[in-house]
């Protein structure tokens, strides 16, 4: 089973487009929890324990375990343990934006999808596929390349108009066209910039979009599902981190987080059903 | 003592822009080393221990330690403690070519410029200055931007046309224009790629270079260092890693690693000369 049929699987059982973040950052978990052993993984498995009927994956993103080091990054090692042997039908995607060249990849490929054992990547398209290639190689495991993020700042670069069409463009052409011969490839494309998802999905048929920005980055969820779904109205990831795991800070942690991703789903599910899903 | 500083006396003393890629994969260095414990460490410490005095600076390449999980990340953690301790004067730039969003990006700050303690990181430019601000910030520290990367399929992306001029020349014009306000952005620019390089140095004015694709990439010495040297006939970091340090796969892997470290350091500053540096 390769990663997209993972996916349609868990979309179609937990009725979900929703990813939860786990961008457990260790200042901001509930303070309680922070002198516990394993703050991070405990954080992380009370999210999971409540949530895992509600989404259609999980994403941790590295740079919160690496700010601690090996110790977080074993308690990220730990979160994924733990999703496997519990809840092993949902993807996990690792939030990690790696890309160096082809041989130096190979480390990369060896963490993520060989020592985690996550089922897709992070990707930053500017050296190339052919650099890409021990990641796209992987026909088992999802490459989900960055098209057009969620920043402010996004447009720097990936708007510079190439021949008439911005950058974020091209590179979904590209990764449509040209780097998608295992049926492995997603893009990013971020819920702040609904013209932009929609313009990117013209581009992309049916490909599958992981789609930061709602919640904490404020990104509109109407604006987002109606923009991005595809013609089987889904083929999206919809992620929300901090606006989920933080929705407090106090003991209830992990029931407003189980709230927040009961919501999320909700409001996606009802503007599916206006562009006509039905389910 | 910001990056440059730091750099530019160590260039002085050792009178060298050779930098040592510490590439330690696991699967390449010597079999009798390989059973050991900490291996990659051990194995990073034989080789600093012999060209400490050849070199202006370490690069790890954050890859193969990742590959082996917090394992690998604990002995890159060991190798830079043990710079630290032994060698201050050689700055340490960690290659992890990283970059998310802003709020993110403080995670890998806090890895690289706190927990490791690294001088510089490499990171890509694909996400614009406002997402890599909590890099720019530190002024103590350096930030090495991917412009023109060695690898085969470079070009990809980075020859696309934007008003004319690729696109690697546009991050070079926004690095040293806008970016560097601080006075702590560097360039990446492949030695495969001696007249990209040229035209990079003619945007960049006086601006270090970090130089990977010597020796097992094949990049041209002469033609790498007339083409990057700045008006002080200085201004290039130039690498070299698995030419260097997997030079013998025996016993005798530190003596060859010195070797090869001299004969990189001589023919640079053969050429240097040839330039009109004097020392």
């Amino acid at each position: 089973m390769n990663f997209q049929q993972k996916l349609d699987v868990i979309v179609g059982k937990n009725n979900s487009l929703v990813c939860v973040g786990l961008d457990s950052d260790i200042s901001k978990i509930p303070e309680h929890k922070r002198s516990e052993i394993n703050p991070q993984f405990t954080f992380n498995k009370a999210i999971v324990d409540v949530t895992h009927d509600l989404v259609c994956a999980y994403k941790p993103n590295t740079a919160f375990y690496e700010s601690r080091g090996s110790e977080g990054i074993q308690e990220l090692k730990m979160t994924c343990d733990y999703l496997h042997e519990k809840y092993a039908e949902i993807p996990i995607i690792l939030d990690a934006k790696r890309a160096d060249i082809g041989s130096t990849n190979e480390g990369y490929v060896d963490f993520a999808f060989d020592w985690l054992g996550v089922d897709a990547i992070t990707l930053h398209p500017y050296l190339g596929k052919e650099a890409l290639k021990p990641f796209l190689d992987r026909k088992d495991k999802g490459c989900i390349i960055l098209c057009r993020t969620s920043n402010s700042g996004a447009g720097e670069f990936q708007d510079l108009l190439v021949d008439e069409e911005p950058l974020y463009q091209r590179v979904a052409k590209k990764v449509v066209n040209e780097w998608n011969a295992n049926n492995n490839c997603m893009l990013v494309v971020g819920a702040t910039y609904p013209e932009e998802l929609a313009a990117v999905r013209k581009i992309a048929g049916d490909m599958t979009f992981l789609v930061p920005g709602i919640g904490a980055q404020s990104g509109d969820v109407e604006k987002t599902v109606k923009a991005g779904l595809n013609s089987k109205k889904s083929g999206m990831i919809i992620n929300s981190s901090r606006g989920i795991i933080f929705a407090s800070s106090g003991d209830d942690f992990a029931k407003k987080s189980k709230e927040e991703t009961k919501k999320l789903k909700n409001a996606t599910n009802k503007y599916r059903k206006e562009t006509g899903y039905v389910k």
